[in-house]
């Protein structure tokens, strides 16, 4: 291990210009990253190519990934790509009883380096983390089962981007108390009382960040860096079914804080034993401080209302709603939600599941167009998005478990078909479940439709929802933000008032909106340093990504006072 | 009602330089304050003097406190001041379905009024309550039991100041986020994406505050003030036993509010009858999506477990505790901790309850001194303090019930009595219950002493505890800060090993350290603008006043987007 303070400078001068940009863009909110989005941007200045990525993935599978954690127990696996790939990697199981005690040795010294040298820490880890962008890459895709060009892209920059805007958050919140003050307060002729104090932020405990399926390293990020860079250990729990890429985070990260002289234990992984269960186990453990979770309605309810000695901080299921009340640009709001409904097979938490569409049809650019209209447009867009099999792959990526499959094939027979789902090969990999998406037709005013589209039906469903009129879709956007919460809601109109009405019932319930989109912006997709994911005000997720409520509770500040 | 738009105006250009002294305090963590401390201070530029102050007050005593509340079922009261005078004031008891949406109807108008004008109202709230400090002195001495000045001190400008420093914080939250943002978004050759973003901060609904016997003000109003600030309507459901105080508030808050062209029932007040549990009730309301409690940890814990449908700051039981090591000023020391111990007759959840003492005594400027020694000393430094009885009367206050009362009774039968607790007659209030404290020695080795010094034992009792060494010392204050729960640590050493040792515990154990205070500040005493009140890190209280998460969570930011 090297020694903590000279690394710690190199690296606060290595990083500090891109911490103040974030900075900056958090405050300004303008575009911005310092993380390339082109696979060819890589392959200079120490990061790896598209081939040299590809080799790196293609070693790590079948092998042993040791991080060289104490207390390990054992070596479990079992991960299988929605490709049809076994990735054949085993990982360290931990004796928590040694783990987590171990997490603990070096979190003064942690605590001790302040926010600076922390959050130039984690930038590090970002950086190196970013260098292996197209390692990262096939590992998000054979776990999550996105295509190639998604996993690089939303599992490589896009999650980088997120994580290095929680350690941005972070490190303002930290550094909003100074570190010394002096207090004098007059006393009229006598002298005055006179006080020096010292604030230190100081972490919770160790943090948890429970791992999801889909999104591995984009949800996982915020909560890892924003623990990491208040100060706490961090402790990840990957889901079962992708493990790759966390691990491969954890292992840059322990790399990182032992060269830059600090204990490799502050960051570990906790892989389980199938059917193990060890969420619930961790969640519970009095180390356990801060939980972060991505995943079902159920579990997250369970942590929220068990997990009583950690902030729990938890996205849950929702059900997105874009109202389709009328259109300045036919074509382009079909193109756009064509895009927004293929993207990775709707396996998205911000993917729309209901399109509220007036049963009298709407106005627009192209004249009136009818409920049937509308939906049968829509029904072609996807099929023309689709209808060529490489790009049809490209876009929708593998069904990432057998779960969303079932539900894809159950959809069918909720209502009448708009369009059908079809399969799809792959031509590199014949195992994968590839499916178009489905759009049923439900009539919002038969109470038997209402089941259908008042739950989340996560993966490539959507409902064409037949409504009363503009007000019937703007009060069952507000029953179901309300109800079911939602991370995104979209809507299109021409109608300044339904415009008004929409975006009241969004701010009245606390739901992130996108107007109009016809171009080569999705609902579905945020940008880092710009946008919001989630409120944190409605039942989808208590938290949003990122604000500062999402950071300012992971650290305390002491203060020590004495006379001056 | 006036028209908002004039009237915030005029109130922003009246406050806004009082905010931006606030927010550089809270920077700089220098002393400030805008609230005179000296009640001569008050008098002119329309404040109350002494004798109209307590005039205000005599004209509410008997009276039925109308306040306007739509859904008024009934009005009850019935509080005894300490001091043995029946108030005789009624209040307002609420039908909570006819309230409840009231307090909602004017909550999109205060939403929209942003953060400036939110400020604004506040502040002009604030300025109004100063303005009639003594009133609300009388109303806070004769609900509490403190004596006058301490009423008037901690009851008025502290109080002030922590709902100063609480609206400060929630502005500077609510603009980190600018209004609107261009996003622009290079592609390459083609044209950038370009979005119109507009933040709006929404708050989460109805607020409840509620408060506590011995400081219904300086425990309510950041709370209170840091909800309004962030767009929410706050009901404030006062302790049976502390109405005035907050009912004086909330009627200053609705007459301004409706000055100010908003709805008054965005602030309204919940009294209820004997015994009828109403916080229960309203905690567990789905309206209710935000809690603000100061009071016994059975029902912090309970309003944890229950209401999930908010967001709950507790403010719970803690054990305080002081390390006497060494004392390189003995009388200085023994001074300022008998004035900690008498003050307000030790009701405060800052007051120390635990002196730890080494056995065999300590090193002093005054030579060594045994255990024996330090405790007759103190003891006598007590008696001292409070051996004239208006001195004393002026100091202890009354005890503020029963319950306190009874404990006090019978701590003396917890082991050698090192000074025993005397009955002080009140020369204006015969009834009063006015008690010196008691102080018990205790031996930190024995088992069956651990049941009292591990224990809360809120009053004018506290525990002389002899333990081994300074190391024993050490590990006791960290076992009670870890189990119990501390609002305040002190520590008197002259070795700087120990010094690092308490201070390492404060800062694992997230616990607010005084070091050696010998001089006219107290260890449970708290500035605002400066100190922390808690550290919202240990069991003692889930938040601190007044840090960024005691506020960012309070409102929520919506994003609206669209093509620009």
């Amino acid at each position: 291990m090297a020694t903590a303070e000279p690394t710690a400078h190199a690296l606060i001068a290595r990083h500090r210009p891109t911490l103040d940009q974030a900075l900056e863009a958090i405050r300004t909110r303008a575009y911005w990253s310092p993380h390339p989005e082109h696979p060819k941007a890589y392959g200079e200045h120490g990061s790896l190519d598209a081939a040299a990525g590809k080799a790196a993935f293609d070693a790590l599978l079948g092998s042993r990934f040791d991080l060289g954690q104490p207390g390990t127990d054992d070596w479990v696996g079992g991960e299988v790509s929605p490709y049809g790939v076994e990735l054949g990697v085993t990982y360290p199981h931990a004796d928590l009883d040694v783990l987590l005690p171990a997490m603990k040795a070096g979190q003064r010294a942690w605590r001790d380096a302040g926010p600076e040298a922390r959050a130039a820490v984690c930038l590090e880890i970002l950086k190196r983390i970013s260098d292996r962008t197209h390692e990262f890459a096939h590992a998000v895709m054979h776990t999550s089962g996105q295509a190639f060009m998604m996993a690089f892209q939303a599992g490589g920059p896009h999650a980088q981007d997120r994580g290095l805007e929680a350690v941005a958050y972070a490190y303002a919140e930290q550094v909003r108390t100074p570190g010394t003050a002096e207090w004098s307060k007059p006393q009229g002729k006598r002298d005055p009382l006179t006080l020096t104090k010292r604030f230190t932020a100081v972490p919770r405990g160790i943090a948890l960040m429970i791992g999801c399926n889909t999104f591995p390293t984009w949800n996982g990020y915020p909560g890892l860096f924003a623990s990491l860079a208040t100060g706490n250990a961090v402790l990840v729990k990957p889901h079962p079914r992708a493990v790759l890429p966390l691990a491969l985070t954890v292992r840059v990260a322990r790399e990182v804080l032992a060269e830059a002289g600090h204990d490799p234990n502050l960051v570990a992984l906790a892989a389980e034993r199938p059917g193990e269960g060890i969420a619930k186990t961790l969640a519970t453990r009095l180390e356990i401080r801060i939980i972060d979770y991505t995943g079902s309605t159920a579990f997250g309810d369970w942590l929220e209302a068990n997990a009583r000695q950690a902030r729990v901080y938890t996205e849950k299921a929702g059900v997105n709603t874009v109202v389709v009340e009328s259109a300045g640009d036919y074509k382009g709001m079909l193109a756009n939600l064509a895009f927004s409904l293929s993207l990775y097979s709707g396996q998205m938490c911000t993917t729309p599941q209901n399109l509220l569409i007036p049963r009298d049809g709407i106005r627009t650019d192209q004249g009136h167009k009818s409920f049937d209209e509308v939906t049968a447009d829509l029904a072609q867009a996807v099929d023309g998005l689709l209808g060529d099999d490489a790009r049809a792959n490209a876009l929708l990526g593998a069904i990432v478990n057998p779960d969303v499959k079932a539900r894809l094939e159950a959809a069918s027979a909720l209502g009448e078909v708009a369009l059908a789902s079809r399969e799809i090969t792959h031509p590199d990999f014949p195992d994968a479940v590839v499916r178009t998406p489905v759009i049923v037709k439900l009539d919002g005013a038969k109470p038997d439709a209402e089941a259908a589209y008042m739950s989340e039906c996560f993966g490539p469903v959507s409902f064409a929802v037949a409504v009363d009129s503009a007000a019937d879709a703007v009060e069952l956007l507000r029953r179901t933000v309300r109800e079911k919460g939602a991370m995104t809601v979209g809507a299109y109109t021409m109608d300044e008032e339904v415009e008004r009405a929409v975006e009241e019932v969004c701010l009245e319930e606390a739901a992130q909106l996108s107007l109009n989109l016809t171009g080569g912006v999705y609902v579905n997709q945020t940008a880092a340093f710009s946008d919001f994911h989630g409120s944190g005000g409605n039942p989808a997720a208590n938290a949003a990504l990122c604000d500062a409520a999402f950071v300012a509770d992971r650290f305390r500040t002491v203060e020590v006072r004495r006379e001056a």
